[in-house]
């Protein structure tokens, strides 16, 4: 079902891999709502080829940016700027990689390097992407930029690792950006708390295959799937959520709300 | 702007009272897209007469219910099912009420009948209307029901009164059916969290005045007006937020996450 | 080990019923610490009679109060006062019941006499308690209030029932007394949310074995108990802690921002 | 008034400057408690001299250490093990630096490499003391960490400047590593956020005056000061406190509750 709540609007969405990514399900779910889009990934993440496919169905041009290099994101920027012969109206940020978590070095024997270079990519690129718009003037007024993020900033999860005070950084990124964006501009900044999501990305989390399963018996809608995510970020891209800014917005089928559930307790008596 | 968001869909907007009114615009707001709704109000506020004006706009019944009377709440569901011929997809509770505030008495001489009646009025009536929904199997698979709530349930605004403690029991009533009534049927239950707005209901609070203004100076991106939080509720109702349940959803500009701006500070300085 | 931290002070200490209470130890404890006390609890609590000997132990007066009712608390700080010959320096609410959960009903089959009945024991008795000394200006400056919650104020645990509700707005009032009896004469009120404890009340939660059970696992520190309960209390009404005010301080040996644990994954790939 | 409650236990406090410093007065007041410390801060920080006098009125050796680097924190925990004989029961962390901040840069403009710094400095700095920590098990059994923080992490403070991200992220690696250090040895880790103090470090903040001034309005206690900051991290490095951790505690008069007051209401009506 599709209701032009995109018409006219141009965005960035960074972050699609392949067809199990959010960020693909988003650009297909925004244009098919009548915007046109850049898709924006690293180089290494281009060269996987498969973006190609849909920058095809999405008639979008791709354009490569390493978002913890300055310079590439000024060129991103420069580009999408004349493609679409002026700024943008919704960014998605879907960008996140922990070099610990890849090595399979647990939270208390993290490596240093590791931990920045994660904070960098994971985090930071908010800030980098936002500082460049900025400086730019490449979101147009009322804007929306939305970042996805997980629980983890709020709550332990063990295998999550030093993802989840990336996570919890980027949300105050958006919070803080959104503050001076907003003041300057009326652009609204973000982040969507999705349900654990078999994505290239998710599956790389130790235990992931237990973890999922948990979360969908502790939430009462079950887990959101990353349609569904799509789905919500078109509404927060759309003209409708215009004073939401600041915001954390958990869809996650009521999992953040719910302390234990019948399932739950049921499993633990066995 | 239209886009047949709630095309086929079936709803009740509790507590429209005239044209100020959250509720009067969200009625409006969601029949443009392509909604069919039942109005709901106290008698006493039906007598006031200016709901009939909304109802031929939208071509709607007004359904009478006292909302702190069991039998009301059957009548109007049934009728109101009578009238659809089936159960409900929406629900908008914006209704509330405090004696002690009505009378001026503050917060630490308040007279625990005038409460009771408060807590009845404001907060338990979510729970009457959502637990007589299901009783009779009202509201259909993947219902929304939102409810309007202010921030005064997490922090203290003075003059707000005893509506800060119905407000609080309020959005936890919206998480616990949220609970219930997502695993059950996949229900959806949330609660707005929406600027201060110039409603009667609003204007009714004691220096209302310099409150609004310090909201406006607090909020990047300025208060929410009742027009926006009328399409916020339309995303809240539309499919493109199926998978947010048991969530308080600040619509404020911001508000809830600014700690300070420049404005205030300059402000202090006077 | 005792360290004189509450040498010189005086209180009150509500809900004591036998020695599984966390108010019998908190009395206990305060003794210890060099404390006079005053216990209070409901003349029906006290008909069963093992108070007689806690007051024994503690040098302390059996103040019998329903709490539910203002001439009652009257009475009972005017004679508090009249044997301290003056104000107390910290009182604790250890006060809650459910008529719904009494009689088996679930949270979506409440009978709302039971929920009135239950919201005034369980919440506006803090208020009561407080809008009564406020009056008689019986909390001496800096004095310390305590009222024990739990989580389900936070999130949805399916058995807590309406109680979860009441811990919602009890948290509430003691955050929006705690602005007025702290502007008025430095007085703080707080809120401590403890582990599930096996008391008397706390066992007549449906379910509440293999409740207690999975909250053991979610904490990495296990569940706290009633003595550890009793030593942070202390802590609350010493001096050490005097800019602590309106503030929910979760004792639950982390279960709060614990949100999954190795255990608990492991229990789910049984 | 002392009580003796931390005879017996040893602890390592960083980040103590100069008499403003919140860690100089809980080196003074853990001393007071019966504990014995060892003193620890920057290189830079040593040559300003100033430490030598609280060393020697702690009867504390001082043992510099660039918190940025696992070798001088090997060194630390090394020798304070060797002074102690055995592990720490307490730690203290009291670090925090922008670069940003220091050169003007606001938010919007910052430069990368400093942002990194002050990420390294400020945040990471708790996860390289607990590992290195860990690893060498040099806190004993039920020990306790606290990391000041500030709740710039939680609303934007727009002068806060990316010391807000910084603390967001300290606290994320409190409630982790507590976690991980609570499963394995009864470890605690909270964060106590603390009022704008009139530190050296609190100083160097754009427009503090006018914002500890606004703070001291919003806060219905007023400001907490260094001296009872003091008093609340001994209670917490006390065996009082036990079963809590993975939290972060406001200790900040109210404020952080407090949406309004009626003294910043009439200051918005000049």
């Amino acid at each position: 079902m599709a209701y032009n709540l995109l018409k006219g609007k141009k965005g960035i969405i960074f972050g699609a891999l392949n067809e199990q990514s959010i960020a693909w399900k988003v650009a297909q779910r925004a244009v098919q709502e009548g915007a046109e889009i850049v898709l924006s990934n690293a180089p290494i993440a281009l060269r996987m080829g498969e973006l190609n496919k849909l920058a095809e169905e999405c008639n979008a041009p791709v354009i490569g940016a390493d978002v913890t290099n300055n310079d590439d994101l000024n060129n991103l920027f420069t580009k999408t700027m004349e493609h679409f012969g002026g700024g943008v109206d919704f960014v998605l940020h879907s960008i996140g990689m922990s070099v610990n978590v890849r090595k399979g070095l647990p939270y208390y024997e993290n490596n240093y390097d590791f931990t920045h270079k994660g904070f960098d990519i994971s985090a930071l690129s908010l800030h980098r992407v936002l500082q460049t718009a900025m400086k730019m003037d490449a979101i147009n007024e009322w804007g929306s930029v939305v970042a996805l993020t997980y629980i983890a900033a709020q709550r332990v999860f063990p295998d999550y690792n030093d993802m989840a005070d990336n996570k919890a950084v980027l949300e105050s990124i958006a919070r803080n950006f959104g503050y001076f964006y907003g003041t300057k501009k009326k652009v609204r900044v973000n982040t969507v708390s999705q349900s654990p999501t078999r994505t290239t990305a998710g599956s790389g989390v130790k235990g992931f295959d237990g973890f999922i399963n948990y979360a969908e018996k502790m939430s009462p809608l079950g887990n959101a799937d990353a349609a569904q995510c799509a789905d919500y970020c078109v509404s927060l891209f759309s003209d409708l959520t215009r004073m939401v800014t600041m915001q954390n917005l958990f869809h996650d089928g009521g999992f953040s709300y719910t302390g234990v559930t019948k399932e739950i307790i049921e499993q633990m008596e066995k």
